[in-house]
């Protein structure tokens, strides 16, 4: 297969979308106007609607060329075979991850900081998402915003693709764009949005043709 | 390997044990005392303690001849090398866990009424936790008690071990013994008794030898 296009990068949140089929709504709207990576996050569900979710959406984004990648869950990926797994700092490591899904899996890895930078198993990931760049409603639990400087610090020390995630809205996305990132990843921007489609494009606009 | 001994099985709870180090305490007391069966259960914990926890869980359980299952994170079982699995209603299908845990993994399924049983994929498991037998402080969600003679009943309409769970203790683990179940699985009389050896031994009493 082709390298996932990471330029816009849906992470869906089942209350922002309303639901599940607000989820797969969201979904195939952003893959119309050009998300290439789609990433199942649920923290609160339970794993058997993990399940069919993560059913539901491989079939929707497969059919429609976007790659669905699930966060944390490991043994959900496995079960319908996913694309791959983002795992955060507090989830299994990287590179458990890489042996259990095997080398054609795509893994990819949160990290805040440069220490978190440093300390991350880089040979198993296949990118970074760094942030959150600014403050973001979606995470409670997100550690303090690196800002554009701390991105472009942060996307200048990696040899790999990363995608910046936190509070990028189509407002910002320019400037976030702008540090060199290989996407951006947005919740609240496309699963918000009146027209997700539409968000989708105008993301996609402040990155060159797909590499 | 010989059949899983699962007339004492001990189900950790991290805030009734005290957390890891309480854990490890209680799970080696335990053993001692002929429990056969220890599960790691820890639903609010992140994924990287889980990972910390059953490593050492797993040393500890193989070096005493006891056995590692784990509640719901198949992934966490894989990373490991747990001997099982066990999961709920709301948790990844029997089916899906064994077929990704090979032939020779332990699958335990929980079951509350006569329909959960009717639906349970009872090829793909191994034993059937039955319960909550009386009412539980230590599961917030557990569903109604089945009582002693739903408990009863339950079992004797299953071909699979029963391991029965929900308010178990040392004051009326003699009369679930007599419903017909393999064992007694308990979080609070372990993971709360000042002595566990001395409750894990109390409880074996009312089971003839291992089969």
């Amino acid at each position: 297969m082709s390298a996932p296009d990471y330029r816009v990068y849906l992470v869906l949140d089942p209350g922002q979308c309303g639901g599940l089929e607000g989820m797969l709504r969201v979904s195939e709207a952003a893959i119309a106007g050009g998300a290439g990576v789609v990433q199942l996050r649920a923290p609160d569900w339970k794993k058997r609607d993990w399940l069919a979710a993560a059913r539901a959406l491989k079939t929707l984004c497969h059919a429609r060329g976007a790659r669905l990648l699930v966060n944390d869950h490991l043994d959900v990926a496995l079960a319908i075979g996913a694309d791959g797994v983002h795992v955060g700092q507090a989830d299994l490591p990287a590179g458990v991850v890489r042996s259990l899904l095997g080398p054609d899996a795509i893994v990819g890895l949160s990290v805040s900081n440069a220490a978190e930078l440093a300390a991350a198993e880089l040979a198993a990931v296949d990118y970074l998402g760094v942030g959150p760049v600014f403050a973001t409603l979606s995470k409670p639990d997100a550690a303090p915003p690196v800002g554009l400087a701390g991105l472009a610090s942060l996307v200048s020390a990696v040899g790999k693709p990363c995608v910046a995630i936190g509070g990028i809205s189509l407002d910002n996305a320019a400037s976030v764009a702008a540090t060199g990132v290989a996407g951006v990843a947005v919740i609240g921007a496309l699963c918000r949005a009146a027209d997700p489609a539409a968000a989708a494009r105008a993301l996609l606009n402040h990155f060159r043709e797909k590499p």
